[in-house]
């Protein structure tokens, strides 16, 4: 099969292969198609996140939908051609995390893309039966691939308690924040104010049903007037962290997604005369049935967010094109295409 | 003013009795709407509810809306002229329930309409301004009355935790049946099963969002495959109760809002090899900024609800009609019309 | 090896077993001591609980310790000679419910003891690494076989969230009981009331810290004036059940531990009226590393409910013991003794 | 009656004033013991904290007890003579803080010592009855005083979820630290670990039952090998705190008590990664009841923190005391004495 391996900084090479071959309990699955997430961009252009560095070959790309093609022994979750949605971690199972239901922190862990354990910018992968998600057909190749960044909003808007009525600041437009977006409305929130400093993706989080999209280039968030009871901050910077902490309510709730500096300064007496609950998240647990049926129902809208597609061979373009166009949220690779 | 009083069982009568003074913290309200709840008729029909008995003579209706036309002693909240939503119930605030903010347990609380509390058959009505909640212009008087049930199902959903990719029965499509299903669809659940022997609820339950409508004069519950995890049980039926009870899937939630007979018998091992918890619920609190947020973005549509409009002295027609006529959902009052 | 096996409906035989393989991630267990539970004695006189029948010869005993004498491949937690205590629930770990956390859920749990799996009434049994728990040398081998039913009332305790503060009633002074009113109060209880009928148990009960022990059959509950926050039905007496639950507090707690009748009455009004939380519990997750602490640091006293010792000889008369002197409380079990 | 007045930064003066009346449900309470708090001591001199600034004369104080010597009107719970507690903050109770349970974050709070509100270095005060707790003869008058103190532990405690099992990591061993590590143990902990530089607090913190006491001046918290699953900060210090979050294992809480700087750096990758869920403390709500039975039941000793006693003309000397005085943990100040 072809897969597309970063060899280095900056380069792609497209290699040759064996079919994997699915081990117990583990399904083959033919990849449909795969979102390049911004963690994809930065192992291209950088090497490493944090800890994590690129010392072989490695397979990018977390994001993926494919057909189940092939069954390991005791596999039976699946028939062949069933259509699904991959969820990329796959944990021990039985660690004290896993027991207690917090997979997403189990030490042992095997995530796709993530050093050493390949992704799925290639033709086939392998996965264990229970983290094959079986997908509906009212949903897209495309739109399968990007239950991965939905969980990642169902999971933030858990940890944040979103429900009927909260008032919600998402801080960030980028795929994240237009996902946590939506499923603050589809779990109830009146009111949803994102902010951002790019207008396209501003302007497409009001499309998408935001009831304000603010432009915090022009406006900062504390002229706005708007006091949220929960923050998702979807940013990543710690100064527009520090502003919007500084907007919440007394008794909210604020959940942190985007990835930023190390040391960010918070303002400790803000939280405690309000007592303000701060949660750190990372990645997600048991968000897929979830993910599946807002997306599938419509409550989410997926493949509004994608912006490109592209082949196996054109894996580089699709990590750089963030880069130059500020129009692009959500490039595709289609590594059967 | 004009009130509809309860004299005996059966028998109300239009009596004068001077307008209301506000007090301390009060607001003057005139009564603009009010529906007629089941509790309203068996005051009625039996004098009597468990362990509240009329004595004296009482003013029903509990379900209220109106228009602030006069303010007592340092009452700031209002403006005269506001249109508001009445919470019927005001407890003493101060108590350990109140403290611990259940004040909907508070022992001291004075509920509109129950023995020996007036209620809102009449023109005007005196309440704590906190409890004359505001509504926007896009909330009928009707709807504004409704938010009543409607606080009775967001309480039920919050209890239930109900949330989105929640699969949740609603057993019995009464009013209060038909609100919690609203309100269930509208905090994300994905699907709403509503279970009544009543054909013209079903059919209403169905258009206003309910994936499935099941007559279980037809079909018993455990034919149908469903398996909810959560079950809100309004019809109070001690054999619906079992029936519903017995579809629910592991470490799922019941909320009993029904009220029925008094010793019911439960599965307990059901219960117990699932881990199911059944929570109690009685009223509501702190609900009418989430029911005002549902009902005034259309999220809830309380209009479809009302089936009939009476004059304050037709009270004794609206607190009958539901015997006669099955089509019979929520009839309204105008005690000013 | 030597097994007690069940053969027919009150037949043990001691027959001879190969000593079993461990497999991957397992290890080999030498049993130290096992104690005998209220269901093995069911399944000895009636051959059968609930769905659950002994349609083939089974080996009974689910509360053991022992000691770590082999490795099965990959199985990298313990030292050859490690002192344990067994969790013998075993799940398949990769299910909804496991994954989720809820592995006492999981529908393929494999339960020692329980048709058709084998217990501990024998010299050797295998266990998933994870599940065999060390244990310090403060702990006997009683104590450690025995921090089995106290996980029950560990699980107990959480799901009924006793704090400090709490006012528990402990409906039942069995062993179950026993050891949850200690848990209750090394959570931190105020007051902890059990309730019983055996003279024996309640002096034991005092003894052991419970603030009062009442005999029912001398003084009605109702009369006692105790109004607890949490209950934990320890009885599985329909008719306990009801006295108990009518005495619990405003937004009070039930945890339903004791397994009883089929369909119980419960007074509905009053969980209505006062917003009580009812669950079903069964067996528990995630308990032991707490159940070590509290027994390890003196908290709870698991010794002092041992009331025999029997050889593996001795099973039948072990599991009999029970139906003749009301001062039995735990017997236990020796299988290498 | 006498009161000792902060007229100016470090100056206080004695000055007559007439003994307050009860208002409605308030209750006339003869002061018998004060303890003094970190923040009467930075009023004293600062002038000010934070947005608090002490612009005209003021009576600090607010952790008191005394003897109940008048009843306002319509007051019920209380009969004359009776020792009680004083909770000295009194919200508004109808507010929507106050509704929801939150009453500690109520914005028309009247706390006792904080500017313009007198508080208990006087000789009587005027208290809602619901605040001023009844005390059991088994506490003295100085820890009847001291429950105001133990509240912030008691509320530290619950708003970190500690619980049987749990491993709390208590930074700072001053007064607050000292009760919270007592009540951690007292909520079933099984490992509290305490840091500071001061010896004599961790000597004394060791003698009440922490299970070690750690000199971070000369072994820093990363030497120690303990990971908590729960931190309560109440040191203030920054850089301190950064130390004690990078303690904290996976999914653990942490609780800020300690008031320190402003902006705070916190090493948000490291809460991100593990799902560490951070809590503001602002003061207490319905912790009194608690922390009575804590008390009362001698599961924390709050008479062995009292280092010094005052008359009330010697109140500078109290304030003063713990800037020459390492040893000093709590001076009391006895009004009527």
């Amino acid at each position: 099969m072809r897969a597309a391996v970063l060899e280095a900084i900056g380069k792609i090479a497209i290699v040759e292969r064996p079919v994997p071959e699915p081990g117990p309990a583990e399904v083959l699955i033919k990849v449909s198609a795969v979102g390049v997430c911004g963690s994809d961009m930065h192992y291209f252009e950088h090497g490493r996140i944090g800890g994590h560095a690129v010392d072989q070959p490695l397979v990018l790309g977390h994001e993926a939908s494919g057909v189940v093609v092939g069954l390991g022994a005791g596999a039976r979750r699946h028939h062949l051609g069933q259509r699904v949605s991959l969820e990329p971690g796959v944990p021990d199972f039985t660690c004290d995390q896993c027991r207690a239901g917090r997979y997403n922190l189990c030490p042992d862990m095997r995530f796709f893309g993530t050093p050493p354990i390949d992704g799925a910018f290639c033709e086939y992968v392998v996965l264990h039966e229970e983290f094959a998600h079986p997908v509906p057909d009212s949903l897209t190749d495309d739109a399968a691939a990007l239950l991965e960044p939905l969980s990642v909003g169902v999971w933030a808007c858990r940890k944040g308690l979103v429900n009927a009525g909260d008032r919600v600041l998402v801080n960030g437009a980028g795929p994240i924040g237009l996902v946590t977006a939506q499923t603050a409305l589809a779990f109830g929130a009146s009111e949803v104010v994102i902010a951002d400093v790019n207008p396209q993706r501003l302007a497409l989080a009001a499309e998408l049903g935001c009831t304000q999209a603010v432009d915090v280039g022009a406006t900062p968030l504390s002229d706005i007037g708007f006091e949220p009871n929960v923050l998702v901050e979807c940013s990543g910077n710690p100064e527009a962290i520090g502003a919007a902490v500084r907007t919440v309510g007394r008794a909210g709730r604020i959940v942190l997604v985007g990835m930023g500096g190390d040391d960010v300064p918070l303002p400790l007496p803000y939280l405690q005369e309000r007592e303000l609950v701060l949660t750190g998240t990372f990645r997600y647990a048991n968000t897929w049935p979830t993910a599946i049926e807002l997306a599938g129902a419509g409550r989410v809208d997926l493949d509004r967010l994608v912006t490109g597609r592209f082949g196996l061979d054109q894996v580089a373009a699709a990590l750089t094109i963030g880069r130059h166009d500020p129009g692009s949220i959500k490039p595709i690779v289609l590594p059967s295409g």
